[in-house]
């Protein structure tokens, strides 16, 4: 025990913090294939232990994936000859406890996106822009939207799908009215399910980043549940919405089984007029990455007649992230008329393009 | 201010509570649907809006439904001619926090249906019973498990969809490790989903009955991707699931979307040694009931066709609960090798009847 010159007292502390200079000296510790994934502590909770970027598009002159509007002209639209690109930028504010943090980052996001994509880098009108709001506050979420709406190149509303409660919810219900208000679709976009203030759409935690997207389809599946259950398109009648990256396939299955238990349990959601799948011909819009290709060619082409993908099915990219589906391979042989519809006139239609 | 005889001082007391004599006298007080549905305070949570119980299935020597072996025969197995009818009860211990108790439970449950059902009630032997456990106690469910092997009646092993972490995690081994051991299979059955300490499988809770029930079949989709993305079936060869009541329809389109994600993140599974898809006619049977019937027979055909349903499926009946699949009516018709293996062949392989 020896006392110090400064306090005259002997001392133990007992929380004292040592950090690494870099990750690269704890990874120097792991093996692979955690070495590679690591990237610093709470880090690489959900993230891709892969890549979550393609590789290939990384702009040349600097800057990530995805950050560089005459790059994605020249990598992603002039190849494939797309007339229009719908952006989703990833502010992932839904995740944050404070509404008024996370309203302002939704803010931000959109000014930047008008100033830049939607604004000087878009002489030519590709670039179609998604409104961000933090659903956390709706009313804060509503006075975001009327303050875009009537911009020439924000032609929808996005969130992230994970959320405290179903979206069918009434607390959410300002932000319809304000969609609905200024004829903006809703587009619904994986991203934060499970993270922050969100509850995990599964029964528990999912291990690995495998299970966790694959399952994220089941976020989609209760939200659409809950939009047709709630009667959310009774209330507002010019309500859209769009399920972005939610997974295609799993839309047959769902609306038999909710149809059929309609059938039996309508007495408890009476605002419901009719059938919950006949809801979906003028109120809902799926997209189609990342689409499943079972190997049938035949099994899907079924499944897409199953679910009226003429009508319900948009195609999209996902570009620049890892599982882009390329508007050349994604897709079996369609019939033309399908095609058409998925790959331009749905969209068209929608966005009233 | 007025001073009492007893205590000598004037009392305000800001606690004391009033209880009605019967939930009638409430009842009395609302109006429908709400007054018929109401049971008093915190029930009726998720409980059916109409009925739970198909309302002829009570016995006419009293008791519910369900309660009476004898008019179990006469009611179900006679007129159908079922050889076999594998009992599932509804202990609800896995929503409980105290694991003792929940452990007691089950053993109760499983004594009680030894010595009735399976039992003095049971001369024909045409029930075969499935052993209860409280799944948050794994070491406990393994004892439980161990207790009961080598019963001529029980012929597998079962828990509830409600859960705090997927079923493919490894705290759940241990009971894993005794059904292989014995050759049960582990049976999953809706019922405590968002309920007690169970989290509900979807991004926060459903609002209405029609709701939950639709959504209660994202939990097994989830349970089975877990179990397979953690390679459960690789750690136990011997080991095999049933998701009973848990929907038909969303297999084809969840193993598409599952075996594509393998193909680019099977680096993070490196156990898995074939796709996902692969380990279902080894491991994985599905139950029929509530069969989904889109208004297309033929569309219901192709979708059995694309799970192998041959293979996979397997008849129920729910009975006696409201949503009671016929074994007459559940089904369009099917081919004949087909229907022969879904209505019996399956089941007599799978619980080796």
């Amino acid at each position: 025990m020896k006392a110090t010159r400064s306090t005259g007292r002997a001392i133990i502390d007992c929380d004292v913090h040592p950090y690494p200079k870099s990750v690269d000296e704890i990874r120097s510790y792991m093996q692979e294939p955690w070495k590679s994934r690591y990237r610093g502590s709470g880090r690489g909770f959900f993230d891709n232990p892969v890549h979550g970027m393609r590789l290939d598009a990384t702009p040349p002159n600097g800057g990530g994936a995805g950050t560089d509007p005459d790059f994605v002209r020249e990598q992603l639209l002039k190849p494939f000859g797309h007339e229009y690109a719908v952006l989703m930028p990833r502010a992932f504010c839904n995740l944050l406890p404070d509404p008024d943090y996370a309203t302002a980052i939704a803010a931000a996001y959109n000014e930047w996106l008008a100033d830049t994509w939607l604004g000087k880098h878009n002489a030519d009108g590709v670039f179609k822009g998604s409104i961000t709001i933090a659903h956390q506050d709706p009313h804060a979420a509503a006075r975001e939207i009327e303050r875009w709406a009537g911009h020439p190149h924000f032609v929808q509303v996005m969130t992230d799908s994970g959320a405290r409660a179903p979206f069918g919810q009434r607390q959410y219900y300002p932000i319809y009215e304000a969609c609905e208000k200024h004829g903006l679709p809703f587009a619904i976009h994986p991203g934060t399910d499970g993270m922050g203030i969100n509850v995990q759409p599964s029964p528990g935690y999912p291990t690995h980043y495998i299970e966790w997207h694959t399952c994220l389809s089941l976020a989609f599946q209760a939200h659409l549940v809950s939009f047709l259950t709630e009667g959310v398109f009774e209330r507002f009648p010019g309500f859209k919405i769009v399920l972005v990256e939610g997974g295609v396939s799993w839309l047959p299955g769902l609306m038999w089984r909710l149809d059929q238990e309609y059938k039996a349990l309508r007495y408890e959601v009476p605002w419901m007029t009719k059938r919950p799948s006949e809801y979906l011909r003028d109120h809902v819009r799926i997209s189609s990455q990342p689409l499943e290709r079972p190997d049938d060619d035949g099994h899907l082409l079924q499944m897409l007649t199953m679910m009226d993908a003429e009508h319900i099915l948009m195609f999209a990219s996902d570009y620049p992230h890892w599982d882009f589906d390329s508007p050349k391979h994604a897709f079996p042989k369609l019939p033309d008329a399908m095609a058409r519809r998925i790959f331009y006139e749905n969209a068209k239609e929608f966005y009233k393009l």
